[in-house]
């Protein structure tokens, strides 16, 4: 008889390997009309929902040598909620969309499962997954769509900075960065292959960053707290701060002024999901923010192109973040 | 210099390849925020909001051989408006997570933003891609979620049926699976390898066959109007006729009869996306709807596995339907 824990995706088939992932979830749903139907029925109170998607893929986003499916699982899960907390949002619901190869290993597929379950648990409590899909592939693929709620508040967009705002960030930056130069530097075979992470051999403060990487925890609820606390703009801090900066700059029409003390893996470092707000002057910054620069007039005559983001007053120069089609080569390494 | 048509998705880098999809779907969001931010916002008037994923995975769903860009984006599309509508809702959005190997064609993918608005625009107007997700991978996936409104109604669940209601189909059955195994038997090279269709090879019927495979047009108006008529339960065929109606009447505990004039290809075949309801006895079907069973009490006696579907109320054998993990190496064929 197989051992049960050596079963994979392709012995069960869907309906089997559907059962064990309702399983692993059950009880947490809080929909009208929850997983199972054709589609899931969620409450939306205030007469509005918020919808983004984001997806991991295995090569670019992961490696199974260095993650686990209760990492992968968390992982996905807390990149998507950063994107609903980023308007101002609570998020209520995961959809979730996994691709898989036949050969994937069903208690894989459980872990994910508990992953996913465990991270809306510890970082959006009240938010469940409440539907799904399963699909063969060569390729793992993990697409999470996550949907949440304003309660009564406005969106808060990346459109909203104005000059005279104080810059802020809530979360960590650059520690997700320092955690995947870890993985590379240190774990990995002479040929560049990954190999499994020996936790014995980091100190306290690489087991920290090694963590920010594999089971980020952005700061969820700051979302709904900055919207309440009257942040002009939003967004989280997925591709590194120099470009995410510089995109809510250029929806703004402004100059962000960051502060000369933030170092290269906080400036360029991507993956930390923070929450980078706008606030008003004179407004103290809600529970969980820190200043990191300030808001600009952008000069009439700055070059198209240019100018949108400045550190200790000084133009930026070189790379600005991650670009999975431009770096995907560099990661295959 | 390098012919616009011949650049590809890795040549163009994310920021670029995003500008060209924005372009493609200009002008149809109705969304509260459209795309561009974290996430969209979106209308959800009467306080609920009915949220379903989908996704299309080269390979075990499409060979491009087969499928352009146009087709599937269409398809993409149709499949998921089709959980929406068997939902008795009204689809609103797409959110999209395209996962592109680095040589894709970038033109590809502009026809692919252009089959999801053609969709859109066809079967569900006022639906729009009002979000989407760009990750590199080896497998190229589409990962649809939609979302719909119920406009004050219930949703129409699966597991409604009573014994006594009719059974009723609106859409084709069978037509999708005849254009599968056209493709299989018609349009491969000795070796088993997928070459392009020739449409003038074709019959006329041949070629609606092959329409229902590469672009359905499932009945999504008729999801709403089964609802608003009294339909008891509701879902779509998406997995053959016996595997679904089989689902339906174990979600309802009843069983399910057949009209014995339905062909194998009915009964057994994928991927039409008809929807299948029932109506309480006396009532007259909405307009698209026929007749093709009716529901019984199951007997008490029934054996725990079987029994929920017969066919002239003969018991069914042999396959039921389509299972991606169980029945994907036969498709690679």
């Amino acid at each position: 008889m197989t051992d049960p824990r050596a079963q994979t995706v392709g012995d069960l088939g869907e309906r089997a390997l559907l059962a064990r992932i309702f399983a692993a979830l059950s009880g947490s749903s809080r929909a009208l009309v929850g997983p199972g139907d054709d589609a899931a029925v969620l409450a939306a109170p205030d007469g509005r929902v918020v919808v983004s998607t984001d997806t991991l893929v295995h090569g670019p986003d992961f490696r199974l040598a260095w993650s686990n499916g209760l990492d992968l699982g968390w992982k996905a899960a807390a990149v998507n909620l950063a994107d609903i907390a980023a308007m101002g949002a609570r998020p209520t619901a995961l959809v979730v969309a996994l691709a898989l190869p036949d050969e994937t290993q069903a208690a894989f597929v459980d872990d994910l499962a508990r992953g996913l379950r465990a991270a809306c648990d510890a970082l959006a409590p009240g938010c469940a997954v409440e539907g799904g899909d399963l699909t063969a592939s060569d390729t793992l693929t993990i697409a999470i769509t996550v949907l949440g709620v304003l309660d009564g508040a406005d969106p808060v967009l990346r459109s909203g900075a104005r000059a005279g705002d104080t810059v802020a960030v809530a979360g960590t930056l650059g520690a997700a960065a320092r955690g995947l130069a870890l993985l590379f530097d240190r774990f990995r075979s002479a040929d560049g292959t990954p190999i499994p992470v020996d936790e014995a051999a980091l100190t306290a403060a690489e087991r920290n960053d090694l963590r920010a990487q594999l089971r980020p925890a952005p700061p969820i609820a700051q979302g709904p707290a900055a919207a309440g606390g009257g942040a002009t703009a939003m967004m989280d801090v997925s591709d590194g701060l120099l470009l995410d900066a510089r995109r809510m700059a250029e929806a703004s029409e402004v100059r962000i002024d960051l502060d000369p003390a933030l170092d290269e893996h906080a400036l360029r470092g991507g993956e930390d999901h923070a929450l980078l707000a706008c606030f008003p002057p004179g407004i103290a910054l809600p529970a969980g923010f820190r200043p990191i620069g300030r808001v600009l007039a952008r000069a009439a005559d700055a070059p198209d192109r240019d100018g949108f983001v400045t550190v200790g007053g000084a133009p930026v120069t070189g790379r600005g973040g991650w670009d999975p089609h431009r770096d995907w080569d560099a990661v295959r390494g």
